[in-house]
């Protein structure tokens, strides 16, 4: 006989993984733990669902409360639900990811679950609390494939930008992998005229300045609606 | 204070959604539920995962005992988590979705849950049970969204296929988005070098026979692999 009851011993949470981009640099935003389990080790920004609350906003609110980030938009990547993936019992966690700059954001959490709130390198992301280094991986190729369908940038990047600032976004998500070609990179990225040339330059630089542009945001659109075949 | 238990109280599903693809038409497989809630109507081939159970050994299980297919690649399409979206307390439902060939499945399941199971036309898919027509609908969204950047037809069609089929599978998926002209579609799709032409002509139709072709399974899955941009 089916009881209902039997089956609703489960918790879940949600786990943010938060990509942002400075200094050439790719980041994610982590939490160190403050409370149990996984005390003081570092985390995905994640927490429990309350049992009136509808998963999209608790991401958001899980989010805001450990990081201060808000009005991020998050967008579910998968679900994880190993069975001993969690210390205290059966917990499934739907991850969520944002591509965001960081500048702008004051990492200011409201959780005791939170100690603190820090932007850390991809390479030093790791040996993360629960299965969270597994979660970040499985985000991490979703970007990584992200790349060559649709085009990139307009969330990571500052308004103005250099053509080196944006090839070395794209080197940063496809590293290891791939060693970008420079005069291929500006040739094919200027054809499919994403880029808006602002005729200006680049300003208290110890170098050359470099040309500035800033995104077609109605082009960038499209190509983010229907796809594209960005191979470099 | 933390307790675990307040939040130990949510059940959840894994609900399939398999495609297929038969005389020009494109399908989804449903079981007629022969339990409550929601018994006699039709519904998408689901149910509760054993508190003891991952995720994706649910989804192959569930689909067993409920429609008799075993084997099917079943990929993780996203999870709805609304508060009210079943009767009989919090679930939350892990949606998979799968593409097969309709023909060399027997449609019998072992589980009273599912009085039968059946091929029905995507068009005719509604009014199904809980929210699956919103979770068919986010599914087929994907599927369209996917034909633009993946190659699409070899776990769908027979081994040996036309071009006309291969149009009508494209025209199945797009429609009413997308009306395909037939002399673009076969410049492109042959310029690809995906198909083989296996000099063969149809046998036994009416109509004059058309030749026959079969995917390049080493180009195919490179083009899966790494994504392309089918504009048509």
């Amino acid at each position: 006989m089916f009881n209902f009851e039997d089956y609703a011993k489960s918790a879940f949470t949600v786990d943010n993984i938060i990509f942002g981009f400075d200094q050439g640099e790719l980041k994610i935003l982590l939490i160190k733990r403050g409370e149990p389990p996984y005390t003081n080790q570092w985390a995905l920004p994640g927490n429990f669902v309350y049992p009136n609350e509808d998963l999209d906003a608790a991401a958001e609110r899980v989010l805001g409360e450990l990081t201060g980030l808000k009005d991020v938009y998050l967008e579910q990547v998968r679900t994880f639900g190993e069975v001993n993936r969690h210390p205290l019992g059966r917990v499934i966690t739907v991850a969520y990811y944002s591509l965001v700059k960081i500048k702008g954001y004051n990492l200011k959490g409201t959780s005791p679950l939170s100690q603190k709130a820090k932007w850390v390198s991809i390479e030093n992301a790791t040996n993360l609390a629960f299965d969270h280094d597994q979660i970040f991986e499985a985000c991490f190729r979703r970007l990584k494939r992200r790349v060559r369908t649709r085009p990139l940038g307009f969330e990571l990047l500052p308004r103005k930008f250099t053509l080196t600032e944006l090839q070395q976004l794209y080197e940063a998500i496809l590293q290891p992998e791939k060693k970008i070609d420079k005069r291929n990179f500006r040739k094919k990225i200027l054809s499919m005229k994403i880029l808006v040339d602002l005729n200006e330059a680049q300003e208290g630089v110890a170098h050359r300045p470099a040309k500035l542009y800033k995104f077609d945001k109605k082009k960038y659109e499209k190509f983010v609606a229907e796809g594209f075949n960005f191979e470099i």
